[in-house]
């Protein structure tokens, strides 16, 4: 499928849209102006106007969108339409919370398996995933053509067994591991780094004197 | 301290540079280029001066940054120069992760106290942190004046323990709980979305046809 070009801030406030479209969604709610959708959002009405702009031009002004529709045009604008199979590397307390998150089988992402290189946890299942052994890794993404891999082991680690997953022919990974991992350019990655969120926190504070 | 306003898409690439920065003097480096710091956090080397340009002019064309100047300018810069305390509210799996993340601590945030509504775990410790009763969260903010709450709680609980955390006079919260949480203008608030980086990926791989 062809699909323009989305800049990344846009992306990531275009899944937060989702997110509330879902909430109105429950509440029985079928139309949603840009106001009320930046509200929940906790961005701006023109904010919100620009990025639904990358959609394609619809949405009447005065009338507002229609919630189910809207939700299903940024599905589609973001290619979303269809379900990614992933698999976690390092079972440890964030991978096990990651293993449990009901918001990735929500968005239509499937956990396949689990790795951890301690032979004690191997035949675990969590959340009615099997945990195998770190060995069977490579085999595994080869013979079931995962989309992506989350990285979520020692620092130490991340970059060997990012290359494996590459070798093995991973299309994409989420690293939660705290070390930038770097890949060959046609491979997909996202840093995911805990800290940043609280650091930028932390900067507008002390912008505000606090 | 007065500070110019940063980006917000360059403060979060300054942690990431900060991070490459601290690599690089374990490895003893003492001086990097643009260039080798922008292969390091895997953006383009225009980008990496762009950003460091928020800083003040400094550097010279051909001789690049001394590392631990550089670390301490960025540091400075985004305000992360004093310690911060934060709190966990709702120590399930993710919130026990977030206790024993080492990244916090190392960046100069302080966990003082973790809460749950679970009273079986009252009275636990991880990572040298207290749990307590959720019925303590509000008399312990108020009485320490703590900067930062993470919201590590269910979704349908969010939004109340956030009121509860304003009252009582929280200055900043990183909510984790999938839902969108409302705040007064004058709180800091940054929702981190596990699955927005999942949906990213997913439309990458999309737009290249895997």
């Amino acid at each position: 499928m062809k699909v323009t070009s989305i800049p990344e801030p846009t992306l990531v406030r275009l899944t937060v849209y989702t997110r509330c479209l879902a909430d109105m969604v429950k509440e029985g709610e079928e139309v949603v102006s840009s106001d009320e959708l930046a509200h929940r959002a906790g961005v701006n009405a023109a904010q919100v106007r620009k990025d639904l702009s990358y959609l394609g031009s619809y949405g009447r002004r005065g009338v507002g969108y229609n919630v189910l529709h809207l939700s299903e045009r940024i599905a589609v604008a973001m290619g979303l339409t269809r379900e990614r199979t992933f698999i976690i590397v390092g079972v440890g307390k964030l991978g096990s919370a990651l293993l449990g998150y009901a918001g990735f089988l929500a968005k239509g992402f499937k956990p396949e398996a689990a790795f951890d290189a301690d032979y004690t946890k191997v035949g675990l299942s969590i959340g009615g995933v099997d945990i195998r052994g770190i060995s069977e890794l490579a085999g595994f993404v080869a013979a079931n053509k995962t989309d992506i891999a989350i990285l979520t082991v020692p620092a130490e680690h991340a970059q060997k067994v990012a290359d494996e997953l590459v070798t093995a022919g991973i299309k994409a990974i989420l690293n939660f591991a705290p070390v930038v991992v770097k890949v060959p350019s046609s491979i997909q990655i996202r840093q995911v780094e805990l800290s940043s969120e609280m650091e930028v926190l932390a900067h507008y504070l002390n912008m505000q004197g606090d």
